[in-house]
């Protein structure tokens, strides 16, 4: 017994003298925004060219199974920074996401990536798309950001009197068509944006950033404003895509995470510094040439079909992780989780949904196999297990009435049909079973946070 | 005029110096069977993995736009062994494809790739399903092939009296199911073929053929049975990818191909040898879970919708091809112009419809612009030019009585919509014109060939 423990100790030991040999890794989150699982050149896209992408991709780890936690903007972002379904922080319910007039937002006793880290004695950026309220508790710098650069909500939002219609959606929408206000460290220094040129000036605050910080731990988070429409690119992207303004868009957000690299490669921080790529949702389909592509997957934004909620992920730190494809399950909470056991924080005491991905990225060990829960607003619609998917409830993204109640659920196999064409719930009423129970226990131990989004 | 002659002679002269100091290219032409668009990791398979293939893509130069020269596999595999669209050399018509009591077969006065080497002193060998005919002028050996290892036809034809029904699309179809005969330089030695050992059996030869003709330069028509249904794998795949046998299937066809790319480095042969992979036409998607996919795009097998014709398509001479991601518009007609011109083989005096494509592989030139026909049999249904194709008739692949026409044609824009959901006919009179014309030149100078599928 006595070898055992020591062994143990000794085991311990070590692992605390290497956590302490080198600086705790720097942590990046990029976020795109509407970006579907097909409109990256490594997720098969014909149309966009992404080669900054495909190389982080083929230089890392390349998940096929990667999924927002929700299927719209703002209760996806609560989410990937409490590491919480958004049902626990309120920030989801009868409007879908916030809107400029809306009361709420993140409630301030959430705790974010940005507040653990800066716990550890990262510094702490927000640059892009907030959308996680405006009022005082909920804006950046009170939710653990020490710096801010962006804009507070969708680049839609706030639209100028006298807007003609369709502008949103326009691929030549007018420059100064919406009032959204671009500010920097919660204080507004242009109103209305110029959004052709706000992919370049993130970038240029990221790469600044990034520079200035080279020697401390840092946590970046870039949530890009595009390819949410109205789409804008900058004049060395516009015209420059087969896909049009999409194509552009995404064309310059690929040139932005080339940047990022570059830079991490420069200072030398590339190896100490995760980099993880994701967007919000799929594709805002109803947008019809701007709105992207799921590539094979069902629906959009706004449905919890796949092509709503699974979403490209890429993770990469060159020489720590293994470059591949991994077809583990995994979703924008996990990010939550792995940056605190990267920095050494301590998980809140708080019902925490995200799991730690380092295993996986740094040892490609499985993740321990789990329920993902789709919800739609506050109402659960979907569960997966394993590669087993039941529907309770269906509705597409945008422009359906009313959902479908489906009793027994539809049930998908993803790996036989990643499409979701065929329902072979009769065949498997033992799977059922056990995704019922596990919705059953998920609904037992949940406390609703108060509703933030009216 | 005197200095300008005497650079075009010297330029001549350098050309023709380096054509002798370097033996002509090896070209392996690895041809899978109803793959889809979407069924690589590389054109964004979340289900499948196929590491080989991904390293060739990433080693190489992958196609976004590289077509089937037809919906359905016989007009397919012999425009690509002659360089000329189906109709032209009647392999279309009535009947889909070459039956096992069809009477016709390619035309023993039909130029193939292997006819054209062979006359410059390659050896060509002809690997896996042919299905071009069984009667003496069309088998392998008489048209241009000195070795022969393979399936006369696909791999469901010619089933066992008593097959159980639904047999072809099991996931588990008996092994003893199908009468087809395994032969090698014409003779039979295996039936019925034993399928589940087929991969890797073509395989071994291909290596071998490889091996031993590695001082001389070759042409191998490497054409995989699979994953055409029945689904077999061996026992080192069989049920060990996420997407069934189907899965299953592709992924021994990518364990086939990290074989020949392992064999050509270690015989040294890489550098000179062109590797072009590609598929027949798209997924057979009736076949359900077995059916594959064609990614974003539309329909599949048997159908002018994108999803039955565009396929894979990579290009691997590691050294000579600069990696990256082509979106020029290319077709397996281009594959016969390119051999031919590598070989420095005589083009035949017919109407060869394939384009050269060294200069776009080996100097990242564009090609020439020129439409592309979509024909289902013998009718022509649509046309491409740049990033417009026009539907003059659409049909599903399988499952719909007849055509619809379309008067004006239907319009879609491949680059914003390359999952044709948006017609544009009414916004584009120009652009129809413009195809309508190339259509008419085309039909004006066609001279059908003698129908052979009856």
């Amino acid at each position: 017994m006595k070898s055992v423990c020591l062994g143990l100790a000794l085991g311990l030991f070590s692992f605390s003298a290497a956590l302490c040999a080198s600086p705790p890794p720097n942590v990046v989150i990029i976020f795109a925004d509407d970006l579907g699982y097909g409109d990256l050149s490594c997720y098969g896209s014909p149309t966009i060219h992404t080669p900054n992408l495909d190389r982080m991709a083929a230089e890392g780890l390349r998940f096929t199974d990667f999924y927002a936690a929700a299927e719209v903007c703002t209760p996806s972002r609560a989410a990937l920074l409490t590491g919480r379904y958004p049902i626990r922080s309120g920030m989801c319910g009868s409007r879908r996401v916030l809107f400029p007039n809306s009361e709420g937002g993140l409630p301030k006793e959430e705790v974010t990536i940005a507040d653990a880290l800066r716990q550890k004695g990262y510094a702490t950026e927000q640059i892009g798309k907030w959308h996680l309220g405006i009022h005082e508790g909920s804006r950046p710098l009170d939710q653990g950001f020490e710096h801010q650069f962006g804009l507070p909500y969708s680049n839609d939002m706030d639209g100028r009197p006298g807007l003609p219609k369709g502008s949103t959606g326009s691929p030549t929408p007018p420059e100064d068509g919406w009032n959204v206000a671009l500010s920097s460290d919660g204080k507004i220094i242009e109103q209305p944006a110029v959004q052709t040129t706000l992919t370049k000036r993130y970038t240029e605050e990221a790469v600044k950033f990034i520079t200035e910080k080279k020697d401390k731990p840092f946590f970046l988070y870039f949530a890009h404003t595009f390819p949410h429409v109205p789409l804008f690119a900058s004049p060395d992207f516009k015209g420059k895509s087969r896909g049009g303004i999409f194509g552009d868009a995404v064309e310059e957000l690929d040139w932005s995470v080339g940047q990022i690299m570059a830079t991490l490669r420069a200072t030398g921080l590339a190896e100490n510094t995760l980099v993880f790529f994701t967007s919000d949702n799929g594709p805002w389909l109803i947008m019809g040439n701007q709105g992207g592509s799921a590539g094979l997957l069902k629906d959009g934004k706004g449905s919890t079909w796949e092509g709503g909620m699974r979403v490209p992920g890429i993770a990469w730190q060159p020489g720590r992780i293994k470059p591949g494809v991994t077809h583990e399950l995994a979703n924008a909470m996990d990010l939550f989780t792995t940056a605190l056991t990267l920095a050494g924080a301590k998980t809140p005491d708080v019902p925490v949904d995200g799991v730690d991905l380092s295993p996986l990225l740094y040892e490609s060990k499985a993740l321990p196999q789990r329920p993902f829960f789709y919800y739609r607003g506050d109402q659960l619609f979907a569960c997966r297990i394993g590669e087993w998917k039941a529907h309770f409830r269906t509705q597409i993204g945008y422009g359906q009435a009313k959902a479908d109640a489906h009793v027994p659920p539809l049930l998908f196999h993803l790996g036989l049909d990643p499409s979701e064409k065929r329902d072979v719930a009769k065949d498997q009423p033992e799977v059922i079973a056990q995704i019922e129970a596990a919705v059953k226990e998920h609904q037992a131990n949940l406390v609703p946070g108060k509703p933030q989004l009216q």
